[in-house]
């Protein structure tokens, strides 16, 4: 992943403390079973602190080097193999057909704020994981010194696009502030972007699986989507991906490279650049969602699609509903030469984002507490997946498969297949317990056997007594 | 306008006091250049206070029956003909004509936020006439009680749902809070409306002139438009919409009925009938954009479009940003038979309304801090509208002829034919006085010779000043 970062991120230090451990796996002098230096030790040894020490082996736990045993400390996994085996790759020709999910996204609207259910289905992190004592305070000393802050209109508030031009440095393409138009979240960019660049019955190719908002915005748009069969490290197959543009005058193409939703891919640095080329080659619009490229586990920032862009030909959407809070909605775009199209499109759509918001989420970001937040998010989510995943291996049935996410909050499910997900929704609805059924996350009906969870949230004994009941449920789901 | 009222409000003491003004007037017991009874005297007379008194004196000021000569008091006015004449209605068979409103709306976007500018341009009205100080104390008493406000999602906060049901009664339609649906502002309500409803290709009537970002959502979503001929007074030719849904198959109308954007009128009830009848005759779906109704000069509430609804065809959309706070960006619609598919459209799109604004809402409707609020509002408005109006006859060449609103704070101004609108505009913009030409108010390039005025302002001599350089800046924009 190093090679993923512009050389302006210096890898942080416990990463390259585990480094070292890991090659001491693959050279052999460290075997499954073995006992590592205790935190102490390596401490001493490496000349960290403890806590550099723990952020090492909790990461190197999270990707499934180490496992830690109860008073007694870390050892070395089980080789790789063994371990809970991830969703297969199955490219399967894309056949139109008619699905109707309207009914399963209403009831997720209707259910999706009961706080009685277990919340394994949206895709926000638990509210406790978010930093909002120090945005009230930044908030609430805004409102004294700003008393008109909802009175006036803002395209756009200038030092937010100013905190948002600096940060893109790392992602390996530096934006200037009049590059970024804010929106109210990164699904309005995409529909905004989308209705910019493309027309009815236009076709827009989309990976498979994918967020279900990125089908549904573009279906109510009447727009015509094709799937384009989507490996779970690799991403999205370019053959396939090619013959499409090829037979179908693809307009644009929805990308997701950083900490996909659901499969939770960082894409290596080459398919990305592949993927650009591609799209340059043809001129299809690439839009990027990059709404959770802030939460890669190894804490270097991966680079953007945009960041290999030499045409002018990929755009950029954004938000920190998943970093910061979902409740502000406040998103960005990098529109690039549809800059203007896109800032009417929100102009006569919501008008504007909300001043207030975008001041409090600026400040924090000048203030440095993002960064320092990130950090926290990025162990704390890795360390969910972790005890989330073997969670599921523990209590779901015997050829269940579990997604290793690099990044983000979500993990992605594939059931044996003679367990309906859709079935299972609706069981574990009845028990109030929220998951998203996979058909959500395909045009054409597929994934029947596949279910989205959200690790994003504190694990606790509810936790674990909910996907035990889930596990149960599967076989009665078929 | 006291039939428009449902019987639930009583028509305000101020207004029962100025009908009795009125009535000697039209007796001939008061005559053209006749002083009326000072405030003191009025109050003793007919025993309100002398605040009511000067309500009823300053509401008859805005209506024209009155005017006010400094140090000396209240006078009858010259007769009606001579007074400052209205916008003229012109039928026009529409031509469908391309027109490229873009460059315009592009300027109006980067112009808008620009302090230096006088603002006659934007549909706001000024910072300084909203309730900042008590919105901001109820927001940081939430912020305190609610930590997490902003980490929840919330697809329609039941306290403002509740808060807007119960206002419904005095629109002369119940709503239940299942009814309501929150958006991110009215435009949002409306595009989401217009996606739920039609298709892109189908064709939607509109007024004319109408709000342009009507025009612009539906050109967003490529559905034709087409603009049916409104009278200054009595709203769009019934006919000509009847005839254009026979030839068109017209799928839904845009109308708004109170305080119209631009011209200012309030439908009297028996044109809104006959409106919401054609409608239902010919099953096109009406959505009624109310945003500026709750700011009836006369005190009353105006009944809604959809007060007359007997079938289900009225979708009404309308919002706090003309009367709480643009800022603010919270909106609602009831959507009828259409409520699950707006919703989930606003789900797949801006996903949902900051939680917190609705709080703030909520609370300060709860309070009755609205209510009063919109009182002195309304009066507010009614005597800048009649002071722009005097500078603009002062300042504006002959022939010049400027709408009576009954309510809101736009004015729509006729140019003499030869003055070019749309030279006018950036002259204007030039000397930093923002306002906005008549074309963007038509789908077809009419309008010319038209501009909107935002009279939404706290009057003063640099309001004064601009409108002055206005006038002259007219003879150079021929």
């Amino acid at each position: 992943m190093t090679s993923a970062a512009p050389s302006s991120t210096p890898r942080p230090l416990y990463l390259r403390i585990a480094d070292n451990v890991t090659q001491q796996v693959s050279s052999g002098a460290l075997r499954a079973g073995d006992r590592v230096p205790s935190l102490r030790q390596l401490g001493r040894q490496m000349r960290v602190s403890m806590t550099t020490a723990l952020q090492a082996y909790l990461w190197l736990e999270s990707r499934g080097y180490l496992e830690s045993r109860p008073r007694s400390g870390f050892y070395v996994r089980t080789p790789f193999a063994k371990l809970i085996p991830e969703p297969q790759f199955r490219p399967r020709k894309t056949r139109p057909t008619e699905i109707d999910t309207d009914a399963v996204l209403s009831d997720i609207i209707e259910e999706a704020s009961d706080p009685a259910n277990i919340p394994f289905g949206l895709g926000s992190a638990s509210p406790e994981l978010f930093p909002s004592r120090k945005l009230n305070l930044i908030l609430r000393r805004i409102v004294r010194e700003h008393p008109d802050h909802s009175a006036r209109y803002d395209f756009g508030s200038e030092s937010l696009r100013r905190q948002i031009a600096r940060r893109s440095l790392a992602t390996g393409r530096a934006l200037s502030p009049r590059d970024v138009t804010i929106t109210s979240g990164a699904l309005e960019a995409i529909n905004l972007t989308l209705r910019a660049v493309a027309s009815p019955g236009d076709v827009i190719a989309v990976e498979s699986p994918t967020f279900f908002g990125i089908l549904g915005t573009a279906a109510s748009l009447k727009m015509k989507v094709i799937e384009i069969p989507t490996h779970p490290q690799e991403g999205m197959d370019l053959n396939a991906l090619e013959e499409a543009i090829r037979r179908h005058r693809v307009k644009a193409c929805i990308a997701m490279a950083n900490c996909h939703n659901p499969l939770g891919y960082v894409l290596p640095d080459r398919a990305k650049k592949a993927l650009v080329e591609l799209g340059a080659r043809y001129e299809v619009i690439i839009i990027e969602d990059d709404v959770y490229g802030d939460l890669d586990f190894s804490g270097s920032r991966p680079r953007t699609l945009k960041s290999f862009d030499r045409t002018e030909s990929v755009i950029l959407c954004s938000s920190f509903s998943k970093t910061l809070s979902p409740g502000y909605r406040v998103g960005w775009v990098a529109a690039g030469r549809f800059r203007d199209a896109v800032a009417r499109l929100k102009f006569l759509t919501t008008v504007a984002t909300p001043s207030l918001s975008q001041l409090v989420v600026a400040e924090f970001l000048e203030s440095g507490g993002y960064d320092r937040h990130l950090k926290r998010l990025q162990l704390m989510f890795a360390q969910q997946a972790e005890l989330v995943r073997k969670a599921i291996a523990n209590h779901f049935p015997e050829g269940t498969r579990i997604s290793r996410p690099a990044g983000g909050h979500l993990l992605w499910v594939e059931l044996p297949a003679r367990v309906n997900a859709l079935k299972l929704y609706r069981a574990a609805l009845d028990k109030h317990i929220s998951i998203l059924p996979g058909m959500l996350f395909s045009a054409t009906g597929r994934f029947e056997h596949h279910i989205r969870i959200n690790c994003g949230a504190n694990f606790s004994p509810a936790h674990e007594r909910a996907l035990s009941t889930l596990g149960r449920l599967c076989e009665r789901s078929t």
